[in-house]
């Protein structure tokens, strides 16, 4: 397997509950996080830091279940004993996601809504039987995947329901069929990035859908969030790599077609992708799989300005070599930040000191010491690699880049999902880290950018923001924000300031309210305010196929 | 603009009623006509066949308008004088499409509805009124773009309704606007193939979408239809075409957002495509561009078995080379079949005769005499094609193929929209024609075609089928049919009986029953077998959108 990928411990009991990871991973250079949590105080211009006391589990307040035993009793029935939880831990840890807003509202002890219960069905007729009696009982039934949503997706929320089930997938976790032949691979909703890709990759193939969750989500998630892989560039976003999905609605259970391209009528594949768990719940699905790539081969190149950088992405998008899995392009203010922490990590060692020297006095003789940095994520046959890498230095020099070698693109690809972990450690030093995404065409590019860097300052006045282009595609682009800000005695009104503004800025510019988060509850106001009858069409969807709204309530529509 | 493309005479006055084409348009070769009715009738085994009178207009069985002159005032005061017509040819030509069934309906004045009127609305507000005038109304409503389904798409149909208008695109033809920075064209739905190709290429760049219908088909009719064009493998199918689209609906106007890419839910923009007007009006949409290529090359190879070349196409396909527009593979029985063509043609010149004399002493030296034909489309840069073209000649080569040279691609490429001419003529000469096509995972492409092919001989005693595979995946192909068959009496019967047999051999083989040409009347009743949940959910959404069910009634679904 891939050596960034580690197979975790996914016992609900090892997850952490206030942070993200389970016990035991962390954020890969701790000796690093003093420094860090300096260099960022000074970038915030933040004087002083409030600091958030840790809470214990028993400290939350945690209403007792609604739900009664005889109820319980019923559910019992249906999933056996080792699948029903009502413990503290299990309920507070699906009570929502891992948004920062999540974790702050948990850290300030200021969620209101849990669920009652977990179920933990063994199987897809156990998931029949539980939408059917919670539809009869008037329950909301939240799927829960790897619980990563950043959007609020796996809240505790209820509109007139009178319990709040969470439905954990974690037991459907068997991958059904792997054809060599077809190059698909039909598996569980349940499954964890790290046990699908362990069995394809010993079979010499790879799915790799990866994106930052990676680690701690699963197929189903993956597809209820419409979400995208940091290797989307050669091997699609989400909705591009279902084959066929299966389902499980309150009217019953659809399966789209298992076949390669269709027109049979609208694409209903697609009305899955994305269903968040509003529609139901999705149980099996088939995904494309691709032999395993030969070689990866993650190059830096250095641009002195992000017009440059921004032209060379999209002209080598556009020549659309099938080896080009990610183009990944920092802009100065990301660039710089990256330029920092890449400076404190050579600042530890004698060779990293001289290392740093070194590259200081090539980057001034290049004019470079300011600059924004391109991460060219190559895959594929050793020869086809080697010829596209050519041809992207080529592109590259045309537009003013510099190759800056492979080690920037092999540290990225070795810490590509170790960066969440860093936020366990700056929430609790007063530092808040939000991050926010959006597709937008190349031509309204600039002005987009421009708007979200002039919004965030006028409602956040100790803070940074930086941003990275990712997610490439002819017409257009995925740029994503990170902003860090040194937390306001109320967290929550600070967040709900900062996030209003920013997605206000975001749709004015033409952009959408995500690119690969999804809606859930925190995009809901921003997608019904920029395409109201989108938010209609898939209310009229849902109270078809869902007619009591038990499914995910609150969350995608109202 | 390519050479193989015309932009032809669109005034409805122009359009044959009863047969492929405008007046003055033709088969290529009228020549040989006699002698490829004179080897057709040899292949499909029949000793005598039918002859089928031709029937002028006038007689064709058409009732009176069912709209009184006062419903046709209100439509009038929306649309201009200019905006109605009530007159026979418009009736005729607007009742129905292009497929077999409805040509022969109209040959042997069996076509029992007809619309009663066609509106030609110059703006999408006066399709807004006339939708919501139908509606008030109770008439049925049928966008009609080019008028080429082979789908019943456009039939004249009603349910409950008192009348039915067709609903003619052809006056929203205007191309709204070209970004050569985004690489995107918009424009309204009744433009015509050519007439977008056109402006595009005087600038540079090319849609290319090219189905066979492409010079009598529309931009609206494409979306509509879900259809694809040749090129899909550089170009995609219409839905990785389309970038946003517009739909008028009686429940309101949706427009998909603009983006390159999202996850706000489930896509709607890809409802709209393959909606067939049964949801409603598409009048606009915003497709992607590219620089037109600098070359084309189409070459054949020959393999000695269907599965090399199987193996092959496979194989190119998978490799995923930019250039690679097209992969076209014809079974042994089409490859015969173009052999004997290409043979006549060959006939009618000395040269000819000595060409096709060496041609096969060099195929019987090779032992290709029994060969099947795989057309490869580059399109690309000049040395980007030449590169490939030496791949894939290596990768044809690897699996027992060989390289037949430029000049059956380049015949293809000249005659790629003039073979429905064909038909033409040999319906009044007695011989049916017809094509039915399905999308299938490779492991099941071998069980399928068998399938197929021992069917259509227990149906149809004097007939002949052949396929070839096109619109290749990495997971699967699509398979394409054509069979000619022996007219009889009761040819309306006749067609029936071979399409229910050939469609439930492919539903039954794990094929869809369309990959390209849609649902319409004909494959309703075996689409809502194969997937009856997504029948039902496409209904439901239909209900939401088209509550009175006036669009397109019995078209998609019931």
């Amino acid at each position: 397997m891939y050596p960034e990928i580690a197979l975790l411990n996914y016992q609900r009991s090892a997850l952490r509950w206030d942070a993200w990871g389970t016990q035991g991973t962390d954020f890969a250079y701790p000796e690093l996080l003093p420094a860090i949590v300096k260099m960022v105080q000074r970038e915030i211009g933040a004087g002083h830091l409030l600091s958030l006391r840790e809470l214990d589990l028993d400290e939350i307040k945690l209403p007792a279940s609604r739900l009664p035993s005889s109820d319980l009793q019923l559910l019992l029935r249906i999933t056996g004993k080792e699948g029903i939880r009502t413990d503290r831990q299990e309920r507070v840890l699906h009570s929502c996601g891992q948004s920062y807003y999540d974790v702050i509202r948990l850290k300030t002890n200021s969620l209101r809504e849990f669920v009652d219960a977990v179920v933990y069905p063994e199987n897809e007729s156990q998931i029949v039987k539980i939408i059917q009696l919670a539809a009869q009982k008037n329950w909301a039934v939240i799927p829960f995947g790897g619980g990563t949503s950043v959007v609020g997706g796996v809240e505790a929320l209820r509109k007139k329901q009178k319990a709040i089930l969470s439905l954990d997938l974690m037991r459907l976790n068997q991958i059904i069929d792997i054809s060599t032949e077809d190059h698909l691979v039909r598996a569980q909703a349940g499954i964890y990035g790290p046990e699908l890709e362990k069995v394809l990759q010993e079979k010499g193939f790879t799915v790799s859908h990866f994106p930052q969750s990676f680690e701690y989500s699963t197929l189903g998630g993956w597809i209820a969030a419409r979400g995208s892989g940091q290797q989307s560039g050669k091997y699609g976003k989400i909705e591009d790599m279902v084959y066929s999905a299966r389902i499980v609605t309150p009217a019953g259970i659809f399966e789209s077609d298992a076949v390669p391209a269709a027109s049979t009528g609208p694409d209903l594949r697609s009305l899955l992708i994305g269903s968040e768990g509003a529609l139901g719940v999705i149980t099996e699905a088939t995904l494309r799989i691709h032999p395993l790539p030969q070689t990866r081969s993650y190059r830096a190149f250095l641009f002195p300005r992000f017009e440059d950088g921004v032209a060379a992405l999209q002209a080598a998008t556009r020549a659309g070599w099938p080896q080009t899995a990610m183009l990944r392009l920092s802009d100065p203010e990301e660039s710089r930040m990256l330029g920092l922490l890449s400076r404190l990590r050579h600042s530890q060692t004698a060779t990293g000191r001289i290392k740093q020297k070194v590259q200081d006095i090539l980057l001034a003789m290049k004019s470079l010491s300011e600059h924004v940095i391109l991460i060219v994520g190559l895959e594929g046959a050793e020869r086809d690699v080697a010829f596209t890498a050519r041809k992207m230095k080529h592109l590259a020099r045309a537009h003013g880049g510099m190759d800056a070698g492979t080690s920037a693109g092999n540290s990225w690809l070795r810490g590509r999902f170790n960066l969440p972990y860093l936020r366990n450690h700056l929430i609790p030093a007063g530092i808040g880290v939000d991050t926010f995404e959006t597709a937008v065409a190349y031509s309204r590019l600039r002005e987009l950018r421009e708007n979200v860097y002039q919004t965030f300052p006028s409602v956040c006045k100790h803070g940074r923001i930086m941003s990275h282009l990712s997610h490439t595609y002819p017409d257009g682009v995925c740029i994503y924000f990170t902003i860090f800000f040194a937390l306001e005695n109320d967290t929550l009104k600070q967040w709900h300031r900062i996030k209003d503004a920013v997605s206000a800025a975001v749709i004015r510019s033409g952009g959408n309210i995500s690119h690969h988060h999804g809606i859930g509850v925190d995009h809901k106001s921003f997608f019904k305010k920029s395409n109201p009858t989108a938010y209609k069409w898939i209310t009229d969807f849902k109270a078809a196929l869902d007619p009591a709204g038990i499914m995910n309530p609150g969350k995608l529509v109202d």
